[in-house]
C-alpha cells in the first residue's frame, strides 16, 4: 500500500482572478467540474493506494474535506499547516505522521494538488517503477520530459538521456536550478535534463532518516508539533509553537540535494504546473486558429488567444485578438498579452496595494456550513445568495448593526430567532431584528438556498457575534 | 429664436456593450455623468433657443423624458416616430410640426443626439452663422474641418479650401458620399473637404418648401402623420399609418443633393461621431502611453489601449496590452484590436442569432416608473433591485406563475395587495402570492429602492396581466 501526501496549502496569483488567497488554484475549476486538488487526489486512489494524507493550511480546511466528500472520498488525514513553511517540514510532518500511525515501512507518495497530468496511464506506470526503487531504499524524485527549453522549472540533470520513461529509476547526477535562457536551450538539446516535478516517493523511514542526516534541526520541532497535534473537527491541528519553530525549506535544498541515495524517474506524461495562463490555454487544446475557448464566449478573427468566462461570468466577445489570454468573471476581469503573464502577479499586488478586495477576496465565500455569494451592495443594504447543504447549520449569532430578511428560494431551513424556532419552506420568508439572537440550520435532503437582504448602516462581515458554533469558531 | 430639434431614435451596435439596442449611445453614459443626448440638448439651449423639439422612438420615450428632465428642462416636445424611417421623414415632420405652431418663418437647427462636440463656443459661433444664412433662404449644413483621411464618413466639397472656420456660409459644390483611401488622402490633403457631420439649419417654410421640390412624395404622408399625430401622456404619437407610407430616405439624398440653395458653414469644433470605440478612446484624451482608462481599472505596461469598466462593472486588469480596446460590464466584456473594431457590430449580430441576450438587452432596464435590474436568475427563483422615483407607480397588475417578496431597502412604498394598501418602509417586508392584484407606488421625496424575490416555475416578463396603468400600457 501506498500512501499519497497530497501537498495543496498553496495559493498563487498567477492565475488571477480564478485563483485567489482565499480560493487558490488547486481548488478552482479550471477544466471541467473537477478542481486540480480533485483530480491529484482521484490519480492517487484505487486498489495499491491507502487512504490520502492532505496536507493544507487552516484557512482551506472545508474547502478540501467539501471537495473531497464530492468526490467520494470519506475517508481523509486532513493534516493543517498552522502556516505555510515551504514543502520540507509539511513533507517531513507527514511522514511522522504516517511512522505515528504504525506506517514506517511503508512508502509515501508526495504530490502536489496544483498540477495537471495528462496520461495517468504513464504517471501509474511510472509510480510502480518509483515504488520499487523506494522499497529498495531510494528517495525517488520523477523527472518530466521536457516539451521545450523552459527557464521556469529546476531540472534533474543525469547520466545518460533516458532510453525509455517510467520504466525505472536511474541516478540523479545534480540537481539544477532554473536556468537562463541560452542554458536551457542546451540542456533542452542534450536531452540529459528532466523537468523537477516535485513529486517524490520514499519509505516513510527513509524520508525521516534522510531528515536527521540532512537537516537535523527540522526533525526536533516537527516531531513536537506531530507528537502535539490536536483534533479539531476531524482535522488534524500541527502545534502551532512548534511548528514556527521549524526552519521554512523546500525538500530539495533540505534534503534531496544532499543525500546520497536519490534516484530519479524519468517520465513522459503531459505533466504542467499551470504557472500561468498561457499554460493553461496549452492544455486546452487550442483549435487550427490556436484559440482556447470556455464559458460563454464568442470570437471574431483570434489567433493564439485564449478566452474565458468562468461560471456565471459575464459574456466574453474577442474580436481579432492575437497572443492575448482574457479571463472574465463578474466581478474582476484579467486582459494580458500573452507574453506578459508573469507580470500578472505584480498586477495582483498592486490591486492589493489599492485595497481592491478582488485581489484576494473570491465572489463566492466558502464556510464550513456553505458559501454565500454578494449580489449587489448599496450605502445601507446587501443582497446576498446563501446555501447550506443537508445537515448543516450556522452559528447561533447575532448583529449589532444590521436586520435580516431571508426568503427561502430552495429547499427549507429551520430558523431559530430569539427563543422561537420555526420551519421555513419555499417561497417563505422570515425577519430577523438588529441584535436578535439567531440560528439558520439545513434539517431536510436538499441544498437550501435562500436570499438574504440585509438593511442598516454597517454591514462588514465582522458585525457578528458568535454565542455557539458546531464549527468551533464560537 | 431658433428651433432646437434633436434626432434621438437611432439605435446603433458599434459601442456594444455599452450600447444596446434597448439603451443606445446617445442615452449611454460615455464621459461622465452626461448621456450625448443630455449633452445635444444642453449646446442647444440657452437665450437664443425656443424650447427643444425631440425626434425619438416610441421605445425611448421615458429615458428621453428621464433624461431631459435630469437636466432641468420639463419643457420639451417629445415627437415619436412609429418606426425608424431615415433622417428626411423625421426632419421634415418636425418641420411641419413646427409650422403648425406657427413658427414657419423662424429658423430650425437639426442635430443628431450621440454626436460629441467638444469646442462647444466654435460651434455656437457656427451656428450663429448658420442662423444668419438660413435667415437669407439658404439650407444650411455644417462641413467638420477633417482632422484625418477619414474613410467613414460622407463629404462636403468646397469651392475652396475655406479661409476662416465658423464665420460664415459659403457655396457647395457637391456632396461626395465615403471614398475609399486613397480618394479620403487626396480630399484631406486638398483642404477643399469638409466632413458632413449631419447638422442642418434653414427656416421652417424653406425646408418644406426643399421638400415639395426635391422629394414631393414625402410631403403627403409626412403631413398626414403630423396632422393625426396624437398626444399621448405629454408626446406627440405621429400617425402610424401615414409614416409608413413615407419613403425611407436620409435629408442628404431627399433634399440636400438636389436642391439649389444649399449652403455649408466650415467649422472647426472637436467634433466625433464616436462610430466606435477607437473613437471614444480619442476623445478620452489618452496619456502619453496612449492609454485612455475609465472606472475601475489598473494596468500595466499598456500601450494605445482603451480599458473601461462601466457603472458597478467589475475590475478590469490590463496587462502589456498594444491597440487593444476592452469594455467591461458585469454581464458583457467586449475586447478588441482597435483596428477591427469596425466588426464589433458583426459579433453583435453574432450573438443576437446565437440568442445570447446581452446582444440587445442592457442590466438595468428603464421603464416609465423608474428602473429594475436582475441580481440573480436561478433555476426557479429571481431576485431583481427595483428603483421607483417619487410620485412614480408600476401598474396594477398580478402574475400567474410567480409569488414576490418585496423588502424595502430606502424609501417608503405605498403597496396595494388585493383590497389592502399599506405603508412599506425601510427595512420592511411584504409578500405577494400567486394570482394576487397588486401595485407597487412611492408617495414619498426620495427614491425608493427595493429588492424583489420571485419563487415559481415560469419568471419572464411577459407573466404579467395588467388591469389599470397610468401610462397606458394596460
Amino acid at each position: 500500500m501506498i500512501h499519497p501526501v497530497i501537498l495543496c496549502g498553496g495559493s498563487g496569483t498567477r492565475l488571477w482572478p480564478l485563483s485567489r488567497k482565499d480560493y487558490p488554484k488547486q481548488f478552482a475549476r479550471i477544466f471541467g467540474e473537477e478542481s486540480l486538488f480533485q483530480a491529484s487526489v482521484r490519480r492517487a486512489s484505487g486498489d495499491c493506494f491507502a487512504q490520502p494524507v492532505i496536507l493544507s493550511h487552516s484557512d482551506f480546511r472545508f474547502l478540501a474535506a467539501e471537495q473531497l466528500s464530492a468526490l467520494g472520498i470519506e475517508k481523509a488525514t486532513i493534516i493543517l499547516e498552522p502556516e505555510a513553511r515551504n514543502t520540507a517540514p509539511a513533507i517531513l510532518s507527514a511522514a511522522l505522521y504516517l511512522d505515528s500511525e504504525g506506517c514506517g515501512e511503508d512508502v509515501m507518495l508526495v504530490a502536489p494538488s496544483d498540477h495537471v497530468i495528462r496520461d495517468v496511464q504513464a504517471y501509474h506506470q511510472a509510480l510502480d517503477a518509483g515504488a520499487d526503487a523506494a522499497r529498495k531504499g531510494r528517495l525517488v524524485t520523477f523527472g518530466v520530459k521536457p516539451a521545450r527549453a523552459e527557464t521556469g522549472y529546476g531540472y534533474l540533470e543525469l547520466d545518460d538521456a533516458p532510453d525509455s520513461f517510467g520504466a525505472h529509476a536511474v541516478p540523479v547526477t545534480h540537481f539544477v536550478e532554473k536556468p537562463d535562457a541560452s542554458r536551457a536551450a542546451e540542456m533542452f538539446a542534450s536531452g540529459r535534463y528532466m523537468w523537477n516535478a516535485g513529486i517524490f516517493m520514499f519509505r516513510v523511514r527513509d524520508i525521516i532518516a534522510a531528515f536527521e542526516t540532512c537537516s537535523a534541526s527540522m526533525v526536533g520541532p516537527c516531531r513536537e508539533a506531530v507528537d502535539n497535534a490536536r483534533p479539531d473537527l476531524g482535522f488534524i491541528r500541527l502545534d502551532e509553537a512548534a511548528y514556527a519553530r521549524t526552519p521554512e525549506d523546500s525538500i530539495d535544498y533540505a534534503v534531496m540535494e544532499t543525500a546520497d541515495n536519490v534516484s530519479t524517474v524519468p517520465v513522459d506524461c503531459g505533466w504542467s504546473d499551470l504557472g500561468a495562463w498561457d499554460a493553461v490555454w496549452h492544455e486546452m487544446m487550442p483549435d487550427a486558429h490556436g484559440v482556447a475557448k470556455s464559458g460563454a464566449v464568442t470570437q471574431l478573427d483570434c489567433h493564439n488567444t485564449l478566452l474565458r468566462s468562468e461560471e456565471n461570468g459575464p459574456h466574453l466577445v474577442g474580436v481579432g485578438l492575437e497572443n492575448t489570454a482574457v479571463v472574465a468573471m463578474g466581478d474582476a476581469v484579467l486582459v494580458a498579452d500573452m507574453s506578459d503573464l508573469q507580470k500578472v502577479k505584480v498586477a495582483v499586488q498592486r490591486l492589493k496595494d489599492q485595497g481592491v478586495p478582488q485581489a484576494e477576496t473570491f465572489p463566492r465565500c466558502y464556510r464550513p456550513w456553505g458559501w454565500y455569494q454578494t449580489l449587489a451592495l448599496g450605502e445601507r443594504f446587501q443582497v446576498k445568495q446563501i446555501m447550506v447543504p443537508p445537515g448543516r447549520q450556522l452559528s447561533l449569532q447575532s448583529h449589532v448593526h444590521r436586520a435580516e430578511h431571508w426568503v427561502v428560494v430552495a429547499g427549507s431551513a429551520n430558523v431559530t430567532i430569539g427563543e422561537e424556532v420555526q420551519l421555513v419552506c419555499e417561497n417563505q420568508s422570515v425577519y430577523i431584528p438588529i441584535g436578535t439572537v439567531h440560528r439558520l440550520e439545513n434539517p431536510g435532503k436538499v441544498d437550501l438556498h435562500l436570499i438574504e437582504v440585509q438593511t442598516g448602516s454597517y454591514l462588514g462581515e465582522d458585525d457578528i457575534v458568535r454565542y455557539e458554533d458546531i464549527y468551533n469558531r464560537a
